[in-house]
């Protein structure tokens, strides 16, 4: 068989090949995607599933003409390969190369950039509106949305809307039962049912919302799907197509082990074994948070712990396995999340709340409203804070610091390793106002992190290193490279590590400065409101005559790539701060 | 008769009365709801609405065993006044009296705090999994909810939840069809085509999500709203009442003129006529924006608008109004209306979201994840930013400076008066990057603000008067208040007006200070990350020595009371800044 794949460099090049040449594509664009994640990692399971979904809408859709929008972004390696990028997909989530998410910079075939959940039908509907305005009535919009992502309050209040539109709009919804982890909740109960046929004609949620409703139909069926699609074309208003898929269809393993197949890793390109990281380091941040709450809710019946969404992610699965009970996944719904434990908390509970960085500016307002402003003890658990590498600008967790200084009765804590972190979880058992635990993604430093519990002052500002000229003030896990660009040091810099970010003991700080030169502040976040700002108000409102230098995440949006290609980007790698350092004691 | 509420202190005094004596304590009610509002202010109709309701609610349940949570809490009057509450109902909303809504801390009836809409499912069902993991399976929890509120994303996650779990949770839709403006969407019609009896039986969206559905019954008949609350109190598990109402019941006015009537300020009690604002000066802010975004949108055919939920309250009811297409309600949705505000202005159009400071808190994520990150050119109008008065605590618009700065890519912007506010909205519709606009609630000082539209430097930093040896940076139009408190002064203080107040231009900012003693930042936001905090990062950086003074809202929940008593709570007033700057002079 001649090979179709090479022949395709944009959606153009599908509209002449007959069904049997799109579908022997389908397996050869499997084929490449497998060999390609198998060496640079990356997101496997979403884009498997999606072949036959993406040639179909490349196929029957003029695209870039008409408006293609990919919910989350997992899914669309077959998206990019089609659209002009199959020679740079080796670059995929690399520093200058592809980003692993469409990206409006990145091609006109991106219509709209993604990383979050459930934003899709609302970006789409924004320019079906737009056409509509602008006389174009031919042009379409497809916004292509998950089981997971369409249960989230966002999909929702876009579907709503649109029900009362007369926008060009099609909602695919790729049913596969899984986000990350599993879907949860009513919702995904009621599309097992219609899948089951069992309740395929009453109570149908989707129809309520107005929308003309058609499937589910075999989304691996190419046939079936450029028939549906092409007949969805022609129409105008409203629509939506369900159509269930298998994640990681085609590799074995991906099709059984879900989960563990999102984003593998390495693996065999042939088995499809998954390969040794030899390169990890002891246990990640995630395990320490995860098995020593698991610990302490096996000791303190009063635990609960909530995460949206991101049970495998945030290890609080470990948990669950073994309290069903008392530790649950709500599914992609931050909002509810948050007020729901707020809820937990006021029945008498220890709620802890495991949510990363980035999604939990999507409860900004609940942490306020909810949380903060009733000072109910909400103990938040947020995960991969600060640079998270190859997810890239979307999902950076840097400006957690600077959005939570503003909220008035919550502390914020960032411990500086593993243990640190365990014996935090420990202490705010007893808690009684809301706080905010902020630690990295990625693998800790220390090895024997497992040690016995003990109760720690939280607040209390920590001399690492004792030095006469300068004091570096250090918050969260960069206290390592701090320490490490200060190897060459003797004791002209002292070093202190504020566990507690907020509040700030003002007295404290004001005597801990005099006598220094320069005071260095250190923050793996935006230094635009962070950390180091806080300081400055404490020097300035004392009138302290000193020099001081502010070291974070600058006013720029971090892209992909590695955590330490992002910490150089920002200033605080190992080296920058060594040079930085040698300048001041020169000065 | 008899009168029933003298005898009515607290909901166990209920019990005992006979359904005919309920009845007379629910007009007794409402004529003392109408008494105390039409002199003092507050919110009005959505409280006539329920009166039976809250009635039938205290008399089957159990409070405050049982758990009642009240969505938004502007119809929480009636609650208050049979919760013990009664003798001070005169000082709702006033400074150290009750609050507009409930609160934990005022009573123990008022199970959850609320003010924004939305919340109250996701809080009873986290009391509901409380109750039941504590094995206290007799205990109820009700969430009161209106229309409009559930068509909220984080409503819809909530129900989501609790469809499938075995949480004894009641709630009730309070249907009546309008929020403050009247509720908008495909769910809104679908309740239409129920309460019509339509479409009673099949495609029913709450049955979709596993709840028991009983509906819809008239919330006016005491009668059947006892006998089915006291059927459903004995059931386990997630159930729904559908019940409809009549916001503003028993005052004609209030009935037909229902907008108007949410919150009419004075009026005449008998007849029900409103009575003339003496105090009020001139133009409100809102309608300065929403009356200026008419014309240029008379003269603009590209300009399109959106707000989720807030048309009366925003005044972009003018440009609804007349363009009907190009502005837009829909409802609320605030994280859809910035996404859909994304795609809409990718379509070429010139896209203005009009929402409140507090409620952008709800799409922080899509502020930064699909507006910011892309550079999208959508233009924020953030209304009722500062201090908003009666409301209190749970809507003040004094985070966003603190939580925008964080965000790269992002122009922020602060007129100081309503003519500034005009011709910045004229100067930015061919703008080419994000921005947000924040303005103040309530009535702009300036009365002839409708002058000939010219383009203005939004980043030139205004020299509003000359001074020597103090420099008072101001943003917004707290520069009123500046302004006034140096009327004393002659040229110590110099004044510098920033209507930008990001991007700073650091090299301008360091040439202007050099030369002063002394900078004193003010704003009305959180002095935490605020504007004055970037100043502070910039004299730090640049090794100034000077003596700073940031001016603006303390680390603490600001409550209801009027503006001007809040103003003085954060030292913003007049007399406090002319005090200081009086102290400045003098040391």
């Amino acid at each position: 068989m001649t090979p179709i794949l090479p022949t395709i460099q944009f959606p153009a090049d599908l509209k002449s090949k007959t069904l049997e040449q799109l579908q022997q594509l389908a397996d050869e664009i499997r084929r490449f995607i497998i060999d390609v994640v198998s060496v640079n990692g990356g997101h496997l399971g979403a884009s498997l599933g999606v072949v036959e979904l993406t040639i179909a809408l490349h196929y029957v859709f003029d695209t870039p003409v008409d408006k293609l929008v990919w919910d989350v972004g997992h899914q669309a390696y077959v998206h990019k390969i089609l659209t002009g990028r199959k020679a740079d997909f080796e670059t995929n989530r690399q520093k200058n190369g592809l980003s692993g998410f469409p990206k409006i910079s990145e091609s006109e075939y991106d219509a709209f950039g993604v990383g979050h959940s459930s934003t899709s039908i609302s970006a789409a509907l924004g320019m079906a509106i737009a056409s509509k305005l602008k006389g174009e009535n031919d042009i379409q919009h497809v916004a292509v949305i998950g089981d997971a992502s369409i249960a989230s309050g966002m999909a929702f209040e876009a579907l709503n809307h649109a029900g009362v539109t007369n926008a060009n709009l099609i909602v695919v919804l790729n049913d596969n039962a899984i986000g990350i982890d599993p879907s949860v909740g009513a919702l995904k109960s009621y599309l097992m049912q219609v899948k089951q046929g069992e309740n395929p004609k009453s109570n149908n949620m989707i129809k309520s919302l107005n929308f003309k409703y058609v499937g589910p139909i075999d989304g691996h069926d190419l046939k079936a799907l450029i028939h549906e699609l092409q007949r969805l074309k022609a129409k105008s208003g409203p629509q939506f197509l369900h159509i269930t898929t298998t994640k990681g269809k085609g590799l074995k393993q991906a099709e059984e082990n879900q989960v563990l197949y999102h984003a593998p890793g390495k693996f065999d390109k042939i088995t499809g074994d998954l390969l040794e990281n030899n390169t990890q380091k002891f246990t990640k941040y995630q395990d320490v948070f995860g098995l020593t709450l698991l610990e302490l809710a096996q000791q303190n019946p009063k635990i609960f712990a909530i995460t949206p969404a991101m049970p495998t992610g945030s290890s609080l699965k470990y948990m669950m396995d073994q309290f069903p009970e008392r530790a649950i996944d709500v599914g992609i719904a931050e909002q509810h999340a948050v007020t729901l434990a707020a809820g937990i908390s006021l029945g008498g509970f220890t709620v802890f709340c495991a949510i990363y960085s980035t999604f939990l500016q999507r409860a900004y307002d609940q942490l306020i409203h909810d949380v903060a402003l009733q000072s109910i003890p909400v103990i938040f658990c947020i995960d991969r804070a600060g640079l998270v590498g190859e997810d890239g600008a979307t999902h950076q967790g840097v400006f957690d610091i600077a959005y939570l200084q503003a909220i008035p009765n919550l502390t914020i804590l960032a411990p500086k390793d593993a243990v640190e972190l365990r014996q935090t979880l420990f202490t705010l058992q007893n808690n009684s106002k809301p706080v905010a635990i902020r630690y990295p993604r990625g693998y800790s430093s220390v090895e024997n992190w497992k040690v016995s519990f003990e109760k720690i002052d939280l607040s209390k500002i920590q001399l690492i290193k004792r030095g006469k000229k300068a004091a570096v003030f250090s918050t969260g896990t960069i206290l390592e490279n701090v320490l490490e660009a200060l190897s060459f040091d003797e004791d002209y810099f002292a070093v202190h590590h504020f566990l507690q970010i907020k509040p700030l003991n003002k007295t404290e700080i004001v005597e801990l400065i005099s006598g220094f030169e320069t005071i260095i502040t250190v923050e793996e976040g935006v230094i635009k409101g962070g950390f180091g700002s806080v300081i400055n108000q404490i020097i300035l409102a004392n009138n302290i005559n000193i020099k001081v230098i502010n070291l974070g995440v600058p006013d720029v949006f971090i892209e992909h790539a590695t955590v330490n290609e992002q910490l150089k980007q920002c200033g605080l790698d190992v080296e920058f701060m060594q040079n930085l350092f040698k300048k001041v004691q020169n000065v």
